[in-house]
């Protein structure tokens, strides 16, 4: 293969049309999507209208004339959309781990004759805090951890939720999520689906595969900003049972009645909890209304083949230089994200930062390539194994200033 | 009083030049500030460079290269010096609901030989919905409520934590917390503070007063923008001693390392939850800046005189209209609104609104009008009074429009 092979690619791609829509620095190649997504061409004009016109001009009478009260509903019906789930499914608001704490804490409640969360040693770690949190306040909950593969064996009668990662953030793995929530309900379980690594780039039908809850993240693929709003969905069969533990006043009934009393709202709007992060929603709706113009088979075609090409590069170019491919290599069992491992990973990212291809590290030893499809280009992974290949070849890794450990790598 | 004595009173008031750093309506008279903020001037340019600049250009090295990683601690900084609290007892995280829930169920977890949260009936209901949620999810948790002004006779030794507001956003009863923190603790109880109505318009001391817990907002005379991110202070005795029961990534002592078991960061930077909403902390961060170039001791004097006179001219001028003054009288024991009590209430301040004088309206017949110091000139006391004046002597509130009821009112 050549580079004159992805140029090609990307004259037949018919999801090229789509990076004119962000705002991308010229000559970058990003594959870091999948940590923060890009900056989508339309989000500064519709901050700068909330802000100045909004925020500036109709003040406090916006929470009624521009809906800014029901932004965490309206952009959930978006999401509603993305995730195949109904429209008064999915509420936009807090973070990620907040919303793992009112489902879980909701979860367990609906479940008390049942005190397991079964989940994955490795796991995004935010995620097995949360229920260690939440264990030492509630007590009677126990965090079961298996290794990866192991859910099945370990689900037995006494685990109220199995949470699990849609695509795990270290090596990509993509799970079989009707399958493993259809097990999970044979043992009487709930399923809690951790969507941040697959929302925007994998298809997503928590209706259809009658998922009960989910989680997500809105800064990656969904290109929301940096610390976006999350997401949380709870299936309609479940959300009149279920009281979210962190009962704050936009999730009640009436919040402008100043009840004394908590009373839940019906429905998903119960799962918001204090004023909505009017800011931040804007731009999530932004990156939303750009990826829901995306067909989603597309995008996981296009996300299949720029991962797969991605892959397949490395072990054909880098052979000798000790990577090891550490993602499935079953495109159907991969997200949209390629990891490597390299014992000199750390200044291997930083040299190639240098040169303009942007990926990220994740301890001790792994290399993530993120696709955005919505983004990224074929010659894009042509260009990056190309700058990978140099950074080898000429051992430009080996410079004591690329040994520097961020805050964030 | 004429007008014009109020014009000389901004002549010379040392702190009319902030107004012009504030973006405003020409004409309008705002007096919701204790609701929502004006947009400070800089803010528009501040978030463009962030937006378009860091997030465009720099993407995800920006947690680094502009130390996006630092910014609740960052802003938290600023927050300590407005608080009279040190630089690392503050924190700016999440919503005040959220951040409620984190103290609450850390201070009962410390507190563990005592059940109960005392609070007032009539405190912000949202305060009462977190203990309720977390009674529910905890147990062994008892809210107990009593009337105003009657907490000092509700302690005992069962109550492990007082939760007061400072400032109480319907009638701007201004407490004195140096005092009801010293009988808090004489009884052995932990005292947390929810300064959303007091921050940036009443001179605070945290530390001084030996204040245990505190929360509050940044959407109100901190000027954030909407639902901008709110802010916790935890004395720092304290720090060490208390679990957050929302242990997030951002909580853990390398969030970094992706450690499969939490172990909280050390002091204030434990009591942070999921990845930080870096747009609103970014605005937050410009309101904050023009608040601290004030000198508290002035603001706190103007606005003294503009709700002093702002309730004399109502007694003064409204005498035969059927108003009611729901706030203290003694200035000393006022925040920086007034309330008012009216039958038709909402449907005045309807008509006020539509006059270019916009203030707010609370269940069931309360006018609320904040004075914004650095925003609002003495002119606008009287000219909002003339305003309400004219809207009674021609009955213009009696209009079946003005009965509509907003979502938000």
């Amino acid at each position: 293969m050549r580079r004159r092979d992805f140029e090609h690619l990307d004259r037949d791609d018919p999801l090229a049309g789509f990076r004119d829509r962000f705002l991308l620095p010229p000559g970058l190649i990003y594959l870091d999507g999948n940590s923060l997504g890009p900056l989508p061409r339309s989000t500064p004009a519709a901050l700068a209208d909330l802000v100045e016109r909004q925020w500036g001009e109709d003040l406090v009478t916006s929470w009624n004339r521009h809906r800014w009260v029901d932004l965490p509903l309206e952009v959930g019906r978006r999401l509603a959309r993305l995730l195949g789930a109904r429209p008064f499914e999915v509420l936009a608001a807090d973070s990620t781990s907040i919303n793992l704490f009112k489902l879980l804490g909701a979860a367990l409640g609906l479940r008390s004759d049942r005190r397991v969360v079964l989940s994955e040693r490795d796991n995004f770690p935010t995620d097995l805090y949360v229920v260690q949190g939440l264990a030492d306040l509630r007590g009677n909950v126990e965090l079961r951890l298996v290794e990866s593969g192991g859910i099945e064996d370990a689900l037995d009668e006494d685990v109220a939720v199995v949470l699990l990662s849609h695509v795990d953030y270290r090596t990509g793995r993509l799970l079989d999520a009707p399958r493993m929530t259809e097990r999970a309900h044979a043992r009487g379980a709930l399923v809690l689906w951790d969507l941040a690594h697959s929302a925007g780039v994998v298809p997503i039908r928590l209706a259809e595969w009658d998922v009960d809850l989910a989680v997500g993240c809105g800064y990656k693929f969904l290109c929301g900003g940096p610390g976006a709003p999350a997401f949380l969905y709870v299936n309609a069969r479940l959300a009149g049972d279920l009281r979210n533990p962190l009962s704050g006043w936009f999730g009640h009934r009436r919040p402008f009645a100043f009840d004394p009393r908590y009373r839940p709202a019906r429905g998903i709007a119960r799962f918001q909890c204090g004023t909505p992060p009017v800011l931040g929603l804007c731009a999530l709706r932004e990156g939303l209304d750009l990826v829901l113009d995306a067909d989603p088979e597309a995008v996981r075609a296009k996300s299949i083949g720029l991962t797969e090409r991605f892959a397949a590069l490395v072990e054909q170019r880098c052979g000798g230089h000790g990577f090891a491919i550490a993602s499935p290599r079953d495109p159907a069992a991969r997200g949209s994200h390629v990891a490597l491992r390299h014992p000199e990973g750390l200044a291997v990212i930083h040299a190639l930062t240098d040169r303009g291809v942007v990926g990220d590290f994740r301890d001790p030893d792994i290399l993530r390539f993120g696709f955005h499809p919505l983004v990224n280009r074929h010659v894009d992974v042509w260009d990056a194994v190309e700058a990978l290949v140099q950074v080898m070849e000429k051992r430009a890794w080996d410079d004591p200033a690329y040994r520097r450990r961020d805050v964030v790598t």
